[in-house]
């Protein structure tokens, strides 16, 4: 018998309002026994990137065939296309905005649609400000119940999938340049250079004019020292032991971070 | 095989303590296979008028027979009533104090029950404040689990229930006073003229000292700009392009709004 | 045939991050028909008192078997212990730091063990930063699925377990000396006298220089005064009727409250 996916949300509607509970009353009208688990509803509004950054980082967690929706969609109602993709995690669902480009990134994209057959929808006559409910909600919870991808819409070629040009790391003899590209709730920085980029080296990083040293673990330092790490989402990460670096750096996202790595 | 019903729960706890968490624990005690929707947990701290509005909102995105818990309750342990209400789309279980007469004024109530059947509390001393766990959570789990509404206490006239008095708009010749009956996360304004009051004609909002134009979707006009819109929930919204209509318009709950409609 | 166990999650993550989203996902590889129930996630970064607290508030609410999941860890990658413990109420798992002496203050551990067996983790090498994911989602999540305790690393002496030393109430004649323990969202002022210490009893409350009178519940004073009273979960606590005790007292974490009983 055919088990339900999963299905997860990744938004910007906050938990303040009940757009997000309203969509999980949607998905249970077309599918009651599904279950869905919350990525965010935090991201701020209409952050693209930061939606991208979250996105991207989660999906290797799931269960193999979780359906990913994620809404944060600032061209809603115009023509940005709704699409729904198939890649070797599971399926993503959403505006076709550059949100799902960090994903498929890492794991192409093995078939795209874009969102065209209202019979999959909520209404023949979605709003024009909420295609989070009337769309995408339905649509992901028929791919939870175990749908065709294709029967959800036109096939479109994923290399015309929108991408989100975000700054790339260089690197330059033994010096690699990035930025921040996140900072989480605890105030650490995450910047976009991989763990790969340094890898069994050893290193230094300097941001906002300070100078960092490699460490393991946030309590290898003293309380209110820097420390410079390997985060776990596997990125260069510089954080305070029992404190927050963004406040102590004064630090923002898109900030330079250089790494300088030494023959060990 | 009778199937457990969907509950959803709104209520003013936050998620910062651990009052939703404890009330789950509660459901799971009477039901562990029942699965439970977030609207929220966010309404400012015993705002009846904000709970209402997003309640009223939300119960026609659910299936049918769904329990909606709904706490927030100001006159928690005084001689205000617990009740559960049959309605087409389901049952309302929480404080008789209006929080349900949204609802109820789209869809009018069945059947109504007092809680006084101590049998399907959690104990038969109830904290005196927190009947959020202490009944609501026990009587919504059995309701979930398809107990009769009669066996939960004594019948009671529906017409009995306390109503919310909100101001009405009102119609004069062109033009529709209404006032802001609710700010999203996104600041985005929602007023109480509803769709039906302006459908096939073209108008103009006045709000603030503001006049603002009739768009359809957010993109339409420049980032910042204003722009008025029948929002998703079907009530006139101002809003703001990639902003927040709220901050541009130091916008507060109760402000009045104008529209002036024009024939077609 | 064996039922799932719930399983629940306490943490400092907050909902902004897409951490406790990844814990559920890595928790559903496991075991993907396990039901899962936020306790919070918005405890202060690395407080371990408030997460005692509100853990310990919990836990009792919660079927036989449940497996409580709690990871505020400012430890993390250090020599702390990582356990799981089992109870009359079910089981504990996360670091021990402390965060569990709450819980057993009132039900003692049975069996515990260090989670020395990498078989149940989700990865050999766990990120030195999240424990959170790579031992402590994967450990909770086969619990949950029936697995013995005794499988997932050494049997420890549970009298060495880490205690938390925070303050005791001391009763001086018919004075009881305390502080507050927590404060709530509502800014309810949580003492750490609890009701058996004045059961029976009239009683006043010092706290801030204010002398405030017991009552029963928030609506038998006026809008805008201060009662002291039973709290929901057992606690000596002073509340503001429609208000915020925390800001009209210029209350902290703490501060000394002192009930003067009366015989009755």
């Amino acid at each position: 018998m055919f088990q339900n996916r999963l299905i997860t949300l990744l938004t910007d509607f906050g938990l303040q309002d009940v757009y997000v509970g309203v969509i999980k009353g949607v998905i249970a009208q077309v599918n009651p026994g599904v279950s869905v688990v919350d990525l965010t509803h935090e991201i701020p509004p209409q952050d693209l990137a930061s939606a991208r950054f979250c996105l991207m980082n989660s999906v290797s967690y799931f269960p193999e065939q979780t359906v990913h929706i994620a809404v944060v969609d600032p061209g809603v109602g115009s023509y940005r296309r709704g699409v729904a993709i198939k890649f070797a995690g599971g399926f993503l669902v959403g505006p076709d905005n550059g949100i799902f480009s960090g994903v498929l990134q890492h794991s192409p994209a093995q078939t795209a649609v874009e969102l065209t057959n209202a019979d999959y929808w909520r209404t023949f006559t979605p709003s024009s400000t909420f295609h989070g409910r009337d769309i995408f909600a339905t649509v992901g919870a028929h791919l939870a119940s175990g749908i065709e991808l294709e029967t959800l819409g036109n096939l479109i070629d994923p290399t015309t999938l929108i991408q989100l040009d975000l700054p790339k790391f260089k690197t330059i003899n033994n010096e690699v340049f990035g930025c921040i590209q996140y900072i989480d709730r605890f105030g650490n920085l995450v910047s976009n250079i991989p763990a790969s980029a340094v890898e069994n080296l050893d290193w230094v990083v300097t941001v906002a004019q300070q100078t960092i040293t490699k460490g393991k673990t946030y309590s290898e330092t003293h309380p209110g020292d820097l420390i410079a790490l390997i985060g776990s989402h596997g990125w260069v990460e510089i954080a305070v032991n029992s404190g927050n670096a963004q406040t102590k750096l004064q630090a923002k996202m898109g900030m330079p971070v250089i790494v300088k790595t030494e023959v060990s």
